[in-house]
């Protein structure tokens, strides 16, 4: 009765280069009962990506299908390709009780928030500003001016942390997933998911 | 970076019967880094009550000193006794950087709220109406028409529930300690903390 009997979208962003994905990736490897969302995607596949895994890696003409048939939560385009979140598997998941991790950019995370507004907004920064440089160099993914091109895109995506409920600093992988686990455990107990069995106790109490 | 300068105020309210006090008492012996606000009261001692432990007991007089005095963060009149919160502990040790816990009624917690919008807001049920009758029964302290003017208290107070951020279920005592800390834990990671270092990291990736 202290579950719920819905899961929760859990929206996951945060700078490019701060590692939220292998944060995610460890939070799903000790905690399985996450489900994780796939975006779609119409860019083509880095070397190391694999189809359904990284993203659904999908032409063009099929995502504008999903999108006139409002198959998506959410979508955006950005470098000239499509990005979105197909908007079944999360409320399959959340109707069977799991939560969803959703990993997305900031203006996204905004058209979640507002499609969901149940939705847990989580923010994963850097220890600093410095420490961010140093992961995208070092990545070596990325050529000098995409460095620079993240940096000023991470500046612009700083504008709306505040949007978000928690930040979580990514100072170790496991030690921040492991936050990022009691965060969401935490936020279901939140009061007002809980309004059923409070009016419940509250009649009972009445009739003992 | 990650911990705030301050630490928060907890606020700890519940049933009467529903072990709140145990709660509290097993999660300080496991974290004995959290500081436990101790109420100022003008009732007389129960045999088990230690004066400085369980309450301050002081006399009428001295109350109503510091209430003249703004001594007391909150106070409160219950069955012609005076109960209140010494304020000078919880500024102390908030500003030392330690998470104090209060233990008290709905009408204070509200109380406290107004006075500190930052405070965590926890209240503890039991698993069901049913169990907290057996339980202020099993306790043996109370007359029957106590029971019975507890629980019928218990159902005004539950009208405010609602104003509570989390509910907490008193299934099993070392488990709902730990879900309090986690809870704590959680409520230092909020955004609204954290906005000058996110301000920092901010002018920070503009300036690399």
């Amino acid at each position: 009765m202290m579950s719920t009997a819905e899961g929760k979208l859990v929206v996951v962003s945060g700078f490019s280069g701060v590692g939220k994905g292998t944060v995610i990736a460890s939070l799903l490897e000790t905690h399985p009962e996450y489900a994780l969302s796939v975006s779609a995607t119409t860019r083509d596949p880095r070397e190391y990506e694999i189809d359904g895994v990284h993203y659904h890696f999908i032409s063009k003409d099929r995502f504008e299908q999903m999108i006139r048939e409002d198959d998506l939560l959410e979508y955006a385009s950005y470098l000239n390709n499509y990005y979105g979140t197909p908007k079944t598997f999360v409320t399959d998941n959340i109707a069977q009780g799991r939560d969803v991790l959703l990993e997305i950019e900031i203006q996204g995370a905004r058209k979640v928030k507002a499609a969901c507004p149940d939705a847990l907004m989580l923010f994963v920064m850097p220890p600093s500003a410095q420490v961010l440089r140093e992961r995208l160099v070092g990545r070596g993914s990325e050529k000098p001016e995409d460095v620079d091109a993240r940096l000023r895109r991470a500046a612009r995506e700083a504008e709306g942390i505040e949007e978000y409920d928690y930040i979580l600093i990514n100072d170790d992988i496991e030690a921040c997933a492991e936050r990022m686990h009691s965060l969401i455990r935490a936020y279901h107990q939140k009061t007002s998911f809980h309004l059923d069995f409070i009016q419940e106790v509250r009649n009972d109490l009445i009739n003992l």
